[in-house]
């Protein structure tokens, strides 16, 4: 059911939308009601349990349209009601609440050494976790598509069966990923030109929920907006600590893309001219000097680096050597941590974000590496403090891009995208 | 006159007032009718000559709401109607076009040699372009408060001339300029917390029209998107060529400000670890590498550089020289270049803008800077063909950042402040 604002206005409707930050763009106007279900329904996610009347009183709308449009959420099973409070001046009223028990948003993220799946409920809460190891160094596309289909596979009917319909699924890639989600390039998994979203949805003979694709950083910074203890900040950065560094940036609360989609390679910014060769052929890469290829490139004396399925227990050894105080070891991730800093500089001169949010294996590391780079930072950094900007590590865990995904899937349902009626 | 969502809802008016980016926050509802004027006045801005009946069709405000929005803003000539057109199907209409003959929107720019006041009617026609120099380097705040507030009342005094009623002053600084308007720190003039607005409003008398302060680069990306040849770009960057180097950063058609203000400082990212001092203090820094100042240190051959308040003429040799083929300039401008460039990768890696507009002294150097510093910074970038980021010269002149001063108060009214009805 879509409409336009005119056939609205003619119909003599009081709903109207306008947006200031836009300005009056025909497209913003084509369906007004799905617009205002979502605000009504973003409006819930906030401020639950909160009666129709707060709605109104907040949103502008008036109270007949805001029972209309409650009135299809809970047909839509995205709101219920719950129980009436008498907690207030004047006649109880009945509260409202996120249902969403019937759904599932999913995000899949796919790394070097394995597949994350990440499903969650209307409300964020996540009804699913699994990790898959998974050779992404040595798989071709074609069977990583197939890994990825498979595990797709395995979440929808693990959600069926628990009577959830999926509404979307997002895949994380560590690589750039064009505006139209096609996969360009993953350096570390060696893909090139790789149209995962149309390859899965084959594989997966056409579901009805939307797939799409997008860079595991990006994914990550919308996980760490929308869940993470940062989230309040409206521009932040979300720094992956695989074995490639990808900056996943929030600019005024939303996902700076860029004209192509390839924004956020601060891994491929150069730190170091004398540095070393970086994977994608560049030296002294942020990557290289200070990605978590780095910090075993190190370890091992310039022999064979790490193989990324094994990094975990390596990761682990190296917390148990820096807690036990061994000083190579905290010499080696104070330095790390130093280059860190200089890729944090470069962030907080240009974009001066609050917070520098490290993700993946650069957790459990972290205790060690942020003094350092904090340090550096400062130095570096033309605004007193850094301009504010603090470094911390992510609480979201490995799954935090596979988290993004499933975020990214809510962010599309509070934009307007509501599941049809069951 | 003020209102807010809910009392316009009770008073049965039919416009509400809901953004799909920012979701239902009460601050958003403060003034409904004015932001649908801005709305209005916004779109016979880009759509001149219009009717009452083509807004009606794209916005989705109805022909009733219309009637009463542009009889508003014909009543504060900001909109005047100009005769009827046939060319259409049906009856014909009376169109619309921009007035604001009797305002202007000013911006003057603090420099280090000089200081430009731009003066814009409401369609952004320059009615007033003035230079005046000033030794800003040796100047002391108190003094340049005088100099600055000297030229706004000459500007205001102009206008009055021509009956015209100053909306705004933006004045542009290059330097750390706060979110809340203080100049923390502008290195290049030796200023160090001055609250340039303040004074300036005290000098001024409290005159009845907003002073603000912004940062220099901030302002130029600003003309840049709105008068500028590639203000259809959603994402570009403005480079300040003067002594230092600001960047301006547009995110999908709105400035990055970051979390303190204090975005857009590419001129003191280490681009050379071996690279000469910089004014701040720092090694190898863009403005040190590839500033102008950068310029003249390698002409005069390490000797004193060139006083800012002769760069002009300086400038006019070095073009001269590079016409005539002179090898040494122009292998110095294609290092320079290239240095530029390892910057704008920077930019490219990280923010994927669609072009990086270079201003400022540069423009008459661009021939020569443009090819190495493309050439670098496609070397630089992950993404193919640096991501599809061009480089190019200004077209707006000396006075990008007065213009964008001007711009922001024009993009301040198109907001929803509006002038006061006369």
């Amino acid at each position: 059911m879509r409409h336009d604002g005119r056939s609205l206005a003619r119909a003599g409707t009081r709903l109207t939308l306008i947006t200031s930050t836009t300005g009056p763009r025909p497209a913003d106007f084509n369906d007004v009601r799905a617009t205002n279900l979502a605000v009504v329904l973003r409006f819930v996610r906030e401020n639950a349990p909160c009666s129709r009347a707060d709605i109104a009183a907040s949103t502008g709308l008036n109270k007949a349209t805001v029972s209309s449009l409650v009135a299809d959420l809970i047909e839509r099973r995205l709101v219920r009601e719950t129980g009436l409070t008498e907690n207030r001046v004047g006649r109880p009223a009945t509260m409202l609440v996120l249902d969403g028990s019937p759904y599932a948003a999913a995000g899949i993220e796919v790394n070097v050494d394995g597949l994350t799946v990440v499903a969650v409920d209307l409300s964020g809460r996540q009804v699913l976790t699994l990790r898959k190891s998974f050779p992404g160094v040595g798989a071709s596309a074609s069977q990583a598509v197939a890994a990825v289909a498979a595990l797709a596979r395995r979440t929808v009917n693990r959600m069926v069966r628990e009577e959830r319909r999926v509404l979307g699924l997002v895949v994380a890639v560590p690589g750039l990923v064009g505006v139209e989600g096609r996969v360009r390039f993953a350096p570390n998994l060696n893909w090139h030109d790789v149209d995962l979203a149309h390859d899965l949805a084959a594989a997966l003979r056409d579901p009805e929920f939307p797939i799409q694709v997008d860079n595991d950083a990006n994914l990550g910074a919308l996980a760490e907006h929308r869940f993470g203890p940062y989230g309040g900040a409206g521009n932040l950065v979300y720094l992956t600590g695989e074995v490639g560094v990808g900056a996943g940036v929030i600019v005024d609360g939303r996902l700076l893309r860029g004209g192509q989609g390839f924004s956020g390679e601060l891994g491929h910014v150069q730190v170091d001219p004398a540095g070393p060769r970086c994977g994608c052929g560049r030296l002294g890469c942020l990557e290289a000097v200070a990605g978590i290829g780095a910090v075993f490139g190190r370890f091992s004396d310039g022999g064979p680096t790490v193989s990324p399925a094994v990094v975990a227990p390596e990761i682990d050894e190296v917390v148990r050597l820096a807690r036990a105080g061994d000083r190579a070891t905290l010499a080696v991730l104070a330095d790390i941590g130093g280059s860190l800093g200089k890729g944090v500089a470069i962030l907080a001169n240009l974009l001066n974000p609050q917070a520098v949010v490290l993700g993946g294996h650069y957790v459990p590391l972290a205790p060690w590496l942020i003094p350092a780079a904090e340090a550096e930072a400062r130095v570096r950094t033309i605004a007193p403090d850094a301009g504010g900007c603090r470094i911390v590590a992510s609480t979201l865990g490995y799954g935090a891009a596979a988290l993004g995904g499933a975020a990214r899937v809510l962010d599309s349902i509070e934009s307007g995208r509501l599941p049809a009626r069951p």
